[in-house]
């Protein structure tokens, strides 16, 4: 089926799930001028949306059957497997022609699985998973990583482009999820290399921002030594990305490994290691909580600012 | 002892191992206009520093005899261990008041050791690796970690200021070597994340270099990432940093670790994993190599430029 052309005021824009990413991601949609139609497991969050006049569906296959083009942006993969596949998901809806966009981190099998089933009634699939998170989300300046077959990311790019900055089509169904996966599976090394820097140089009785000044800016420099330890040196274990999603990220990764005949034991390792945040009920907390998992194995009670005296 | 203002034309410099980085950094200093006595194990790499004006002594003890302060920048440890406190080491030829400073990235503990001999006998001493390699030590834009009493490293910092762009004291003997374990720490886990990452990738049929657009940018973001991986694309393995010396830095690290009790599972991987590059004989390669070791575990045949058709 050919794909009409995306068109603010013309083309009918589904969303599902009104997280804090999704909260904004849909808000650009609607302010470049298209009509949305909204669903959301807890409806009071979508009520932004909702005030700014999108419509409200009961339903993934409601949204569907009311829209041309419908995301979905929730949280695990069997969310995303009930959002398209369940039975009041988004395929018992959709009408030939229409375009499915799960810009969700899940997995790539899943995004193929969804992308065969679409097309068998004549709709189209796209995955498009994001990194930048919450901010990148609000400024519209996610990365945003795509899969699918040319035609249908052709038509959904001017959609991806009021929400993200970086915009690149990866290859088939599920190359945005593996790219995806190739960006998560950089994090990990580069958060066990930070956490376990830091903690280093804390045992060593070192000051751990005279360090910053020393390693920051060479070859050790990466975003995780930037952004997360300012946080750490402030007692400061707050999630701008969860440990429990990260866990999620990297057990998808690990699937798809296997699946693949590929022994990652950096990954696996890091895995582990959050495995171990998440069974100490921190799973809220935000990836630098790697840190205190660190600290428990070796029984050293991280107090920053003591390092500083 | 106190200890004599650093001065060009005055001040008597004494330089041991004019390798790559040795040979660059001497050259700052000479060209800052300081009388330099120079020894390298092979004599024909000091040549171009004999050139430019440097007197020859025939042992570090007969540097030291000659000098005021004594720059050491050699090899592995038991090399350090052996320039200052061998039979014929600098402490062998040392006057009161002078000062020794080793560059060399070396055990922490070994800088305490040579610390406090020098002390003994009334000569100071301070630890100063560096991190930037060979760009750096030619564009005199090293960072210097900075390690001893805080009268010796003012004396010294003015020499420092000629070979590097960033110099922190980071406190005691050794802080300046911990201070490099904690930049060789995070740069353990950014390599294991970024080649298992382009494994993956390979692996999952992606072309690596598109791959790159979408996650150079954002919290992947890392100094592995852009200078290595292009490198590996190209098939180039040629070194930047050894692989040789990189394990070397590990071993230390963990040899303190073990001595500060202190666990780090993901740099006892990623040592572990060099260890294998070492044991395929690829110790002269550059830290890249950790994907050669990676593709062997799962038996892939990475070819980069396969990938993009």
């Amino acid at each position: 089926m050919s794909i009409a052309k995306v068109t603010p005021g013309q083309t009918r824009i589904g969303w599902i799930g009104t997280g804090v990413m999704g909260l904004s991601m849909c808000g650009h949609v609607m302010k470049a001028g298209y009509a949305t139609t909204v669903f959301s497991r807890t409806k009071s969050k979508a009520q932004p949306l909702l005030d700014a006049g999108a419509a409200w569906a009961e339903s993934p296959q409601a949204v569907a059957a009311a829209s041309d083009v419908i995301f979905t942006m929730v949280g695990f993969p069997p969310d995303v497997r009930a959002c398209h596949l369940g039975a009041t998901g988004t395929l018992a809806g959709a009408k030939p022609g229409s375009l499915l966009v799960d810009m969700t981190t899940t997995s790539p099998s899943l995004a193929v699985e969804i992308f065969e089933s679409a097309n068998a009634q004549g709709v189209h699939s796209v995955d498009g998973p994001v990194s930048g998170g919450d901010v990148g989300a609000r400024n519209a300046t996610l990365s945003i990583m795509v899969g699918g077959e040319a035609e249908a990311v052709a038509a959904v790019t001017p959609l991806f482009a009021v929400m993200g900055k970086t915009i690149v089509h990866q290859g088939g169904a599920g190359a945005g999820q593996h790219t995806k996966m190739c960006n998560q599976i950089v994090v990990a090394g580069t958060m066990i290399g930070v956490c376990e820097s830091l903690l280093y140089g804390y045992r060593a009785g070192l000051d751990l921002e005279t360090v910053l000044q020393n390693i920051a800016g060479g070859a050790a420099a990466c975003w995780s030594l930037s952004n997360l330890v300012p946080r750490i040196l402030k007692g400061d274990f707050n999630p701008g990305f969860f440990v429990e999603h990260f866990v999620k990220d990297m057990g998808i990764a690990l699937d798809e490994c296997r699946r693949m005949n590929l022994a990652l034991p950096g990954l696996a390792l890091v895995h582990q290691l959050y495995t171990s945040v998440l069974a100490q009920g921190e799973g809220k907390l935000g990836t630098q909580a790697l840190l205190l998992a660190l600290a428990r194995i070796s029984n050293v009670e991280f107090k920053p600012k003591a390092s500083s005296a």
